[in-house]
C-alpha cells in the first residue's frame, strides 16, 4: 500500500525566544550542529520510506514562504494552507482529505515537524512496523515513547502488554499530564509510554472515524476532498476549514476510538521543549558549557551560551543561558526557561511586535 | 593667588569594558543619570574656584579629539599632550612646567579624571582649604578620604591628629594597599585616610621638589617650560618627556618629601572602580537592580543592567552584571567584575582588536 506522510508545521512556539519569532517558529530552526532545520531533519528522516510526492506538509498562511524555501523537492500542491488554527484534528482531517483525493486508500503517517530522533534508522524501522499494523485493517497506530523518567509535561499511553498486534500493543486509554507522583507509577509500572503525536493509519481509516465520531467536520472534509486540485480548493478550504472545532486528534478521535495500538519507539526521541534540550542535542566542553558563535567565556559553567553575531563575554557565570541574536538577547536561568513566556507577554502588552 | 588646576586624564583601564575600550576609556563615559561624562563632570565640579583658562587637561595622543568634543571650553592650548605614557610624576611636572611658565607661581589642583563625587560644595570647600594650607609656603596638600570601611585596594595615608595647619594634618607616611587585618586597624585608629589622588601645591614648590628629589626630571621640566608657547614646544616635548622615569607621584616625591598636609575630604568620594559602583551612583529599583536601555526583567534581582539598542531580556536570573554594547555584551557575575580583565587579555592575545 502507498506510503505517505503528514508532517505538521503550523505551530508557533514561544519556548525558542529570541531565536523563534512569530514569523520563524521552532520548526524552521536549525538547532543542530549540522545546520539543518528541525523540518528539514523531519523530511529526511522519512524518505527511505515515502517518495517526496506522498509528503504532505500542513502549515498557516504565514509559514507557506519559509516551508517553500527550506523544503524546495515537496511539491507545492502538498504544502496544504491551514486558513486559521484548529489543532491537530481539523488539520490531520484535512491533510486524510487530500491523500484521499490524491493516492486514493494509503497509508498516512502523520509527524510533528519540530522534534528531534537520534536513531533514524530505528525510527524508519519503528514506522515500518506501525504500517504493517494499520495497512492490515480498522486500526489506529500511535508511537509510543519508553519514559525515560517521570515527566510531568506529556500526555500518557496506557496499553495492555498482554494484547499484542503483530509488534504493537493494544492501547487501553490516554492521561492527561500527571501529577510527579503519579508520573512516578506510570513510569515503574512499565504499562505507560509518552504520547510522542505520531500516528500512522490509512486514510480510509481515519476518515471513518472522522465520519462516526466528527461527522460535522467529516462532512466538510468530504467537501474539501471533492475540491482538492479543482479551482474551488482554495475558496472552499477558506469557507469549510475555519468551522471546524478546535481540538486535538487526542481528544477529538483518540480517545473515542477503540483499535488502537501503541508501539514503544526507542529510537532516541526528545521533543526540544526548551533551550535546556540543548544539552541533550549538542556535546558539553569540560566546563559544562554549550557554546556557538561569538562566545568568550571566563570561569563560566553549565551554561548554554548560544552567541550570534555580536560578542558574548561570559565572566563568573554559572547556570545561564544565554541567547544572542540579531535584535534581542536572552539571559535566564537555566531553571527558569519556562518563565521566557512572562517576556513575551511584556512584549505583547507594550506592542513591541518587532521582538514578537 | 592665581588658582588653577590639571586633571590627569590619560588613564586606559579595562574594569568598565566593554563600554570602555582603548579609544573610549573610563574618563571619557557616562556613567551617571545626567548624561555628562566623568570628565566633563570633574571639570564642572571646580569651576567655581577655578576659570576654563586656568583648568589644563593633560593626556595621550589619542584621547585628544575626545578631550577636545568634550570640553569645548577648554582651550586647546591647555591640552597637554604625553607622548607616552609615564605615570604620574612626570604628567604632572609636566603640568606644573606648563602653569608656572603661563601665570608664574600658582596654586596648582591635581584631580584625577575619573571619579566622582556626591557633594559639590563640600568638595570646593575642602580644596579651598587645601589651597590656603599650599599658598602659605613650602606645603605639599593632598586630599584623604576618611574610609567608611577596610577596603584593601587602597593605599592609605598616616597623618598625626596632633600636628595641625589650618584645617589639615600633617602626614606621616604614605602605606600600600594593605591586608584586611591591617586595613581594619587603619580604619579604627582614625589615623589613617584613603589616598585619592588629589593634590594642591603650589607650582614653585612641587618644581622645587622635582628639583631637589628628581634633578634630572626637573631639567628636562625646566627645558619644557623655556620651550611653552613657542614653535619649538611639541618637539622639545616628544624629546624630553619619553626620557622620564614612568613612576607616579607617590613613590616618587610624597614618600620623599616632607611638609606634606592632609585634609580629609567627606564630600562623597568614589573612584568607580567597578561596574558595582553603579549601586551607589544610580537608584536601585525595589527589586535591587539597577537598568539603563532597552532592557525587560522578569524575576530578576540585584542586577546591575546596563543596555543599549538591542532588548536585553533577563529571567529568573541574581546577582549579575550584565552590559551591552553595539559589538559585545557582558554577563559577570557581580563577584567576579576583577575577572573582566581575562576577557581583555584573551581578547589581546587572540588580535581581535576591534574589541579592545
Amino acid at each position: 500500500m502507498k506510503k505517505t506522510a503528514l508532517i505538521m508545521a503550523g505551530g508557533h512556539g514561544e519556548r525558542f525566544w529570541p531565536r523563534s519569532r512569530r514569523d520563524l517558529p521552532k520548526q524552521f530552526l536549525s538547532l543542530t550542529d549540522d545546520g539543518k532545520t528541525l523540518i528539514q531533519l523531519t523530511v529526511e528522516r522519512i524518505r527511505p520510506m515515502v517518495e517526496d510526492g506522498d509528503i504532505y506538509i500542513s502549515t498557516n498562511r504565514d509559514y507557506i514562504d519559509l516551508v517553500r524555501r527550506q523544503l524546495p523537492d515537496i511539491p507545492l500542491e502538498n504544502i496544504l494552507t491551514e486558513p486559521v488554527g484548529r489543532n491537530t484534528a481539523p488539520c490531520i482531517g484535512m491533510g486524510a482529505a487530500f491523500i484521499s483525493r490524491r493516492s486514493g486508500d494509503a497509508l498516512m503517517m502523520v509527524l510533528p515537524s519540530d522534534h528531534l530522533i537520534k536513531y533514524d534508522q530505528m525510527f524508519v524501522s519503528t514506522l515500518q512496523d506501525a504500517c504493517d499494523i494499520a495497512e492490515k485493517g480498522d486500526n489506529l497506530v500511535t508511537i509510543g515513547i519508553a519514559p525515560d523518567f517521570p515527566e510531568t509535561g506529556y500526555g500518557y499511553i496506557r496499553f495492555d502488554p498482554s494484547v499484542t498486534e503483530l509488534r504493537g500493543y493494544k492501547v487501553l486509554n490516554f492521561t492527561e499530564k500527571p501529577s510527579l507522583e503519579i508520573a512516578k507509577e506510570y513510569v515503574s509500572s512499565n504499562e505507560y509510554l509518552w504520547n510522542s503525536g505520531m500516528f500512522v493509519w490509512r486514510t480510509d481509516t481515519i476518515l471513518g472515524r472522522f465520519e462516526r465520531i466528527m461527522p460535522d467536520v467529516h462532512e466538510g472534509l468530504m467537501i474539501i476532498r471533492d475540491a482538492v486540485g479543482t479551482s474551488a480548493e482554495k475558496d472552499i478550504i477558506e469557507k469549510q476549514f475555519p468551522a471546524f472545532p478546535s481540538i486535538s486528534i487526542d481528544y477529538g478521535i483518540m480517545e473515542k476510538s477503540d483499535n488502537i495500538y501503541t508501539i514503544p519507539g526507542t529510537f532516541g526521541w526528545d521533543d526540544v521543549g526548551s533551550w535546556l534540550a540543548m544539552e541533550r542535542i549538542r556535546k558539553t566542553n569540560e566546563f559544562g558549557n554549550i557554546t556557538e558563535g561569538n562566545v568568550i567565556t571566563v570561569n563560566t559553567r553549565d551554561s548554554i551560551i548560544i552567541g550570534d553575531k555580536k560578542l558574548i563575554a561570559c565572566v563568573g557565570v554559572k547556570d545561564l543561558v544565554i541567547v544572542d541574536t540579531e535584535d534581542a538577547t536572552l539571559i535566564c536561568n537555566r531553571d527558569a526557561t519556562n518563565e521566557i513566556k512572562k517576556v513575551i507577554e511584556n512584549l505583547k502588552v507594550c506592542n513591541r511586535d518587532e521582538y514578537l
